[in-house]
């Protein structure tokens, strides 16, 4: 038989999960209780109103979705995209490409607009194409977990003005929680993300939100949403006031995300985007003092996902293995095109914080060594210090 | 700003959620680490091998779905149902017309087959439709969740030699872990199951298994699988000897799995069924004595899951509240045209104790007299013991 499972205590700063905070590990060990139990929609209650502050909206169906980050995206397309509906998806990275095959499926005539990976859309770009394309739905990444690269939405809100028929659907997955994400304010119809980055929960959930245009185009659906799981017309009268039974929530993730939820509203939210900055900026400035450079361009780098170029000659999955196997340090590699090319270090909620920084540049600094590479010793961690205590 | 939440110690006698053993709550508690981590990898492995066991299985393609019993009620129809193909659904309840429902999702051609709510089909009733019908696939639910019938299998499999074409997909959301499942030896091609119930895990994981026959049918698909999230050409990668990242497995929900297998393989899997019937067959004999019924005959009865008929003058909202507010006790109501005529009374892994069915028979009968129903004082306890000590 198996042995009872005793997780080694890796410091998570991949592109997540992220480490959850001791608070929310412990609210998954609470007893269950079942999911019409009266107080376990109170804290229905509860977990919306809080969603809906940290994504910035007033949207009524604003709900954690039974399933991981992708489960979130998915939810998204099923729901508004109907057999033939015109579909603009902006690829710049796995998750943009992700949005097409899901689109597709769901029998959309999708539209793939590409642009460099590692770089964000130039909006004019966007607008070009709505004006030809004339779509239902936009589908863009806020933050692209594969680059690193974070997109500005204003401009692209103030050119959807001109297309009040398109829907305007992101992916916060690897922003929500670490930097401004404002629904309402930028006009996004559907907006879903992950527990498991900037919010530091487990992953298992996916907080999503529609706004009231995009619900009424669930309304005028001809065809039933082809997920009987993600069908918003069903899920949507679990978590409204019918409470009507739908499937069985997940009901210790939900006690975890509004732990995790609890504690970001503790923080307060500027002061957290404004710790991801800081963290993210110290880094940078440890790597380049290392002579390590960044994929993305200032100031689309994301705080929460820093792509990191691979220095030549330096094997990736090598070094990789020796931060995890000697200093329980997880960071990630390259995804599709960028495979082998970058690193990608995530400061990502309880991971966004000065000890990872130092560690990690103490670590990168030791393994970069170890296969010859030549930095001068401790300029990283110098770097990183020296920013902190300017920034204090 | 919402306070923490303390969950109010609930007995579980529900339809699911269980009760679940204090290590599979501490499991949940563990620190994190990545989904691509070796150690996680490790337990990836060590979940499979114990599903298959559970499931009476050598399926390789045997994993936990990241959603609830119903994405795995979903995983199971949108992988091998293509548009057009015919799927014939046995209905005798909620959990049958949920496949109804979910089939005509994936575009095929579904025909339902009715039999009366709280009684198994005649498998001669199916071999006459397959007959007419010809399906590709042949859907059935082996433990009614919504009515408390055990659907026996072995002469469904013996009739389906006939039908060599048709595939056999089958609901054991009640039933594994508390019923003997023997996907092999009963021909079954695609199996589902959810955490909540007889595996006493928590809500969050679909245990599910395809058969080689199912994984055909899968790889000869003309048309993609409708879910990105649910494909298991993409999801068995991940959970196959490449690995492949597909989406963040749900960690902590692994762990508590993990753990909740290794109590199972503890118990053994005879011990664990006897002590499902013992302690069904006890709250029967106590439910009997107190003047009450089944809504099920034997020996069609789930050990698992009790369906009690509400007798006449009794308000079912009132007695079922007074059972939560007063005795921590939740048992489930009746689904669809059976809503207000029975309770649904569980008894699944964990939940499934002698102290369980004295506590519940002794509350009920408080609760019943309150509403002026007579019954002989400690009737249903007492022959609830006499079982007990004779069966010992």
């Amino acid at each position: 038989m198996p042995k009872e499972f005793h997780p080694p205590a890796r410091i998570l700063m991949g592109p997540g999960p992220s480490n959850v905070d001791p608070r929310v590990l412990l609210a998954l060990a609470k007893p269950l209780v079942g999911h019409l139990d009266p107080e376990f929609v109170r804290i229905m209650n509860n977990l919306q109103e809080l969603l809906r502050t940290i994504f910035g909206t007033k949207n009524h169906l604003t709900i954690p979705i039974s399933g991981t980050g992708s489960a979130g995206m998915e939810a998204a397309f099923v729901n508004v995209v109907e057999p033939g509906d015109k579909v603009l998806v902006c690829v710049n990275g796995v998750f943009g490409e992700r949005m097409t095959d899901v689109a597709e499926r769901c029998g959309a005539q999708v539209r793939p607009l590409s642009t460099t990976w590692g770089k964000p859309f130039d909006p004019q770009m966007i607008r070009d194409e709505l004006r030809t394309f004339r779509p239902q739905v936009l589908a863009i990444v806020h933050a692209e977990t594969s680059t690193g690269v974070l997109q500005p939405l204003e401009e692209i809100r103030d050119i959807l003005k001109e297309f009040p028929e398109t829907l305007f659907l992101v992916d916060t997955v690897t922003s929500l929680g670490g930097h401004p994400v404002k629904v309402d304010e930028w006009g996004i119809d559907i907006c879903y993300s992950g527990t498991q980055k900037c919010l530091s929960c487990p992953p298992g959930l996916a907080p999503i939100t529609f706004s009231e245009k995009a619900l009424q185009k669930i309304k005028k659906r001809t065809k039933k949403v082809q997920s009987w799981y993600l069908d918003m017309n069903l899920v949507g009268k679990y978590w409204g006031s019918e409470r009507t039974y739908h499937h069985t929530a997940p009901i210790s993730m939900n006690y975890a995300l509004l732990e995790a939820l609890r504690i970001i509203h503790e923080e307060g939210l500027e002061n957290r985007y404004d710790r991801h900055r800081r963290n993210h900026l110290a880094l940078v400035r440890g790597l380049e003092a290392m002579g390590l450079s960044m994929l993305v361009e200032e100031p689309f780098r994301l705080w929460s996902l820093n792509a990191v170029k691979i220095p030549p000659g330096i094997d990736d999955v090598q070094l990789r293995k020796k931060l995890l196997d000697e200093y329980n340090l997880e960071i990630g590699g390259g995804l599709g095109t960028l495979k082998g090319k970058i690193w990608r270090v995530g400061l990502m909620g309880y991971s966004s914080s000065e000890t990872n920084v130092l560690y990690f540049l103490m670590a990168l600094e030791q393994a970069l060594r170890a296969q010859g590479y030549e930095v001068p010793k401790g300029a990283g961690i110098t770097a990183a210090q020296e920013f902190y205590s300017q920034a204090k």
